[in-house]
């Protein structure tokens, strides 16, 4: 049975070290630019590197819904793809951001995308099972082998 | 097995359908009201919306793990009701929010409301089952079973 | 198969008590300092509550994800202890940080080491299962046992 979320928990793993990561780079930036806890406040310099790492955690848990659910319900192999993609794309982002505020913008659209190409899939998985549910009826059943 | 968890996934589903809604709403209040990223200050009909999808994403992971808490020890059915009410409520709240801080006073209630009948049948799911495994007394199979 | 998760599942429920407490915290240091929302700037007694609910919200989901991730793949046992202890690490940070900038430090490595630790043993946990899926070795059965 684990064996049908292994890839998704490593997907779910990877991304915790890639938060972890930001976190510790807030850190930095925060004795880089002499920002002392609670202010929030610094150099465009330090908001950025702060509101990238807020910005990428508000979006996790939304990442970690659709990764689940797409893997569970539709392909554990096609969702974790997508998630490394995802993960990718958060790492351009937060340095894009770092570097200028139009520096965040190519790859927040291309994270943007790989969310909802998993809504999507997360979508079409629930629905299918539903369907199986009260149709019997699994047009999902080859993908899902995959 | 899925059919035990995939009310309480289309209800995940959904909730991530609104979370993308109210982050498009900020994008949306970032161009008309000209706050550029990083900065998170500008007009209080721009931080109406701001601070509202902002609480809304604070609280997503908290209204996820007792939805799936309660939905998996409790009663799925219930509590994807729930979920569903309490999706209604901070719809509520970001509208409310959006037009006066008042506004989202009367939605926050009842989502408040929401989240600890959420709390409640999480935490009376978990002592049942530890009961079970203890005592092998099972006081919500009837409930359970719904 | 519910009590292979039952003590990771209860140890976040109490984490969404926590959680919950904290946001009382500064729903009632809002009133005292009368910083009403949208606005989150005020004296530094308010900022230290705000910030220390908003920190440890950004970590929830992290915690959440090793937490599940460690419980399943390497020792329920083992999970739901160290879980419980960041629980009360948090607890401590938010009391530290209330009081003083400074007063947050000590629980805040406190518990990163805690999360570090339930990071290592996700990883170990999934590491060992796909070892198992494709070399048919299980190095953690003794432990997971536990
Ligand atoms: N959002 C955090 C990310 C990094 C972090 O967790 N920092 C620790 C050590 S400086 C902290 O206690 N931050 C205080 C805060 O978030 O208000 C921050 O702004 O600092
Ligand atoms: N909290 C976000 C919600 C919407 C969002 O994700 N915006 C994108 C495009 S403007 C972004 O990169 N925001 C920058 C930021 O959050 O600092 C915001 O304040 O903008
Ligand atoms: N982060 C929240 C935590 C507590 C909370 O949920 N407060 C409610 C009632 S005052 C709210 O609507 N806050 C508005 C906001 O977060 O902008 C806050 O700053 O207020």
């Amino acid at each position: 049975m684990l064996d049908q979320v292994v890839y998704v928990a490593a997907v779910s793993v990877l991304g915790v070290f890639e938060q972890a990561y930001f976190s510790l780079q807030v850190i930095q930036a925060r004795r880089k630019y002499s920002v002392s806890p609670p202010s929030t406040a610094g150099p465009p310099e330090f908001e950025r590197v702060f509101r990238a790492q807020a910005n990428c955690s508000e979006y996790f848990p939304i990442f970690l819904t659709v990764l689940w659910v797409s893997g569970i319900f539709f392909s554990q192999a096609i969702s974790s793809l997508l998630g490394l993609l995802y993960l990718y794309g958060r790492y351009k982002y937060f340095q894009g951001y770092g570097k200028s505020a139009l520096g965040r913008l190519a790859p927040l659209y291309f994270s943007a995308k790989i969310l909802w190409a998993l809504l999507a899939f997360s979508t079409l998985g629930v629905l299918n099972t539903l369907n199986q549910l009260y149709f019997d009826v699994d047009f999902l059943q080859l993908l899902n082998s995959v």
